[in-house]
């Protein structure tokens, strides 16, 4: 892919953000990748998504982190999403946002349930919420470390990033990924989605149980993998 | 009625569901049927709203769920729909969303309660959840078992599907019907609005009632049936 | 005031309502009367908002109910606003909605405490629910009793409608009203809120206490009376 | 800065308010500070913001009170804005709403504690809530002692006016300051972020801790002061 291309999606990604009313203010980033050349484009830190244009998002290479183009500073999450293109080799695109029904469910430190079908479509299982971080890795390259214990809590417990595409970073917020950037975007209004109905789902009924497996299986599978029929 | 005007009529009528807010993405559906023809015109599956065109409405028939006019597969949800107009022989539209606060009673597995008038000038009774599928129902031709399952719910309970024009699918999310495509939008609107209505009376007011017959019986009845002198 | 002008207040102040986003479909409606002719303008039973002129505003008496100005049938709820300007001599509008959060506290059966100054500012002192009506009032000249069960319990509770301008019907909704349609309209806008915050305010306090009184007559007083000193 | 300039900036912060959706009809108002000349522009009383313009804003002075400029009465509010820029030296704008869940926040008479990074990167701790105001207090100079309340509880608990740009006033809502008008906007709209978010992620684990020491310093710290490395 060419890096004008590459721009151009991450540019689009961006502004999608607040059409979906993901993010208040500049509260949010998407990046993605070109594994081919190992660079990143990534949307420039702290500028209004009203009167960005294609020219301010920042590439950067996937190994050091170094600006290779564009002339503002990449997104101060910028680390994070790099740590997560390392780990999880299949991923292209990434987000980052302060949604409000996933950041509630990460301020409440809890992993999001799989509790109905609209999870079972996208997310094989329950969403993870991170552990809490040290006070080493907070002081120390927290950006970096933020995306290591995403990486951590996906290996420590077994979870495939393909399968579950998104975690809850503890009293923080969500990051999203997937194919491409705009995959991630869809993944991220998704997640958004199910938090916000997992919140008074429980409210009905209280100890909810996990929705039952075969049909967790049923509706995952019939939209992943070779078995999928969903869709033209 | 023709077959234009029955495409027509189910393009519109799923164009409504985002204007209502209905749906995220592709996550609803809605058909109508020609029951002098046996047919049934539906969405095709996994097409975004945005840019559809009333010839991407897909027609099949009703006793053996076979294409015969669009290029498009149809919604995946299909079955579902069939199943429903074979034992439901009054309905003459059926939609299916996502809608938020109806899905989070169908996650929560619960009963929408008749809790007030808005509620009764449209459904004459409480709005059942289904029973769980089972492991057999889910794997083996799943979408149309999830017809069967709401119809053994409506049967068992002596339910009438004139009387309450929806269901919530337990785990999944609702199902509306109506006369119309155009009417059983209409129901689903209503449907989301007293599923929202009803998650917060029951926190104010945990372990309310059913609201009183007498004015569940003078609601339903001033708008349906021959007694009824709403509108004009 | 001219019929001409009592109409297109009353039309106008019909048209405010989804603007302020107050109803669904067609389940609300606003009237205002002129008391030197005794005549009320009213909207039509069962019309859109979208597409409904001036000429369709019904004009009935106040004494009789007879419709002596409009082709289309009256609001089902005329005979509750009628009974309501005949009981509440110094109001000059009343609106009916089913909006959310005040059907909300109507559904769950409740008054709606005053627990802050948004409250305070229009409203003085708790909004009351009504009782429920007894199977003769809602079999018999319904919409007609569920004014007198308002009136009934502003008499009862000895509050003044002029001082708490609006009510919760008991499993059904809210009226407002004041001195003009479009203040009516206001004070609608006002209780969806000061409904919604109370909801939460208890959420996060529950048992809580009524403001302080002398807060409560504090904002009241300075919005109302002849020592007002709010606005220009 | 001109006096023209000040104006200017207090009419677009006003306009701001609908605009973010933390006002209904006219209940909210931004004023801003020129320390050079000791006058302070406000929005008029009770006037809408459809239809205001920049002649509307009313400048007073300071240290007295008096109008200088403009022929409509400051807002009612106007002591409690003048009481805060005499205490708190630093700030340069202030904003007053009823935004909703921020208000819920007052209303339930709690403080909004530190729960997530959201809050971290603007509020360097939890955003007090005033104590209630004495009845002597209400009687006597209102306005100007709820400000004398929010200065008493910042100093009473030894919090900084600069580290937290926001006050939830008891039973009453929000106030939020900042370096200009339009930065006191900018921590309202956080502030009722962070206060909607609040709600849920307390409903979800009742009994929340406050988030980590170590990792409200990191966000608070990269985002303010000497060591801030956010935006460009």
């Amino acid at each position: 892919m060419s890096l004008t291309t590459l721009k151009q999606q991450v540019f689009e990604a961006n502004l999608a953000l607040p059409r979906h009313r993901l993010v208040t203010f500049t509260w949010g980033n998407v990046s993605a990748i070109d594994r081919s050349s190992g660079l990143v484009a990534i949307k420039p830190s702290g500028v209004e998504y009203d009167g960005m244009t294609v020219d301010d998002i920042v590439v950067v290479e996937l190994e050091t982190g170094r600006t290779v183009e564009g002339s503002k500073k990449p997104s101060s999450d910028t680390a994070t999403h790099l740590a997560l293109y390392r780990a999880f080799a299949d991923i292209g695109g990434i987000v980052h946002t302060h949604s409000r029904h996933a950041t509630i469910w990460a301020q409440a430190g809890l992993d999001l349930p799989a509790w109905g079908t609209t999870h079972a479509d996208y997310f094989y299982g329950n969403i993870p919420c991170t552990r809490l971080m040290t006070p080493q890795e907070i002081a120390d390259d927290y950006e970096h470390n933020t995306g290591e214990v995403i990486i951590d809590t996906f290996r420590s417990r077994g979870i495939s990033p393909a399968a579950i595409p998104a975690v809850l970073v503890n009293a923080h917020g969500p990051f999203a990924w997937g194919s491409t950037a705009d995959n991630a975007v869809h993944n991220a209004v998704v997640l958004e989605e199910i938090a916000y109905m997992g919140i008074f789902s429980r409210q009905l009924t209280p100890g909810m149980k996990d929705m039952q497996q075969v049909l967790l299986d049923k509706h995952y599978l019939r939209k992943h993998g070779a078995g999928a029929y969903y869709g033209q």
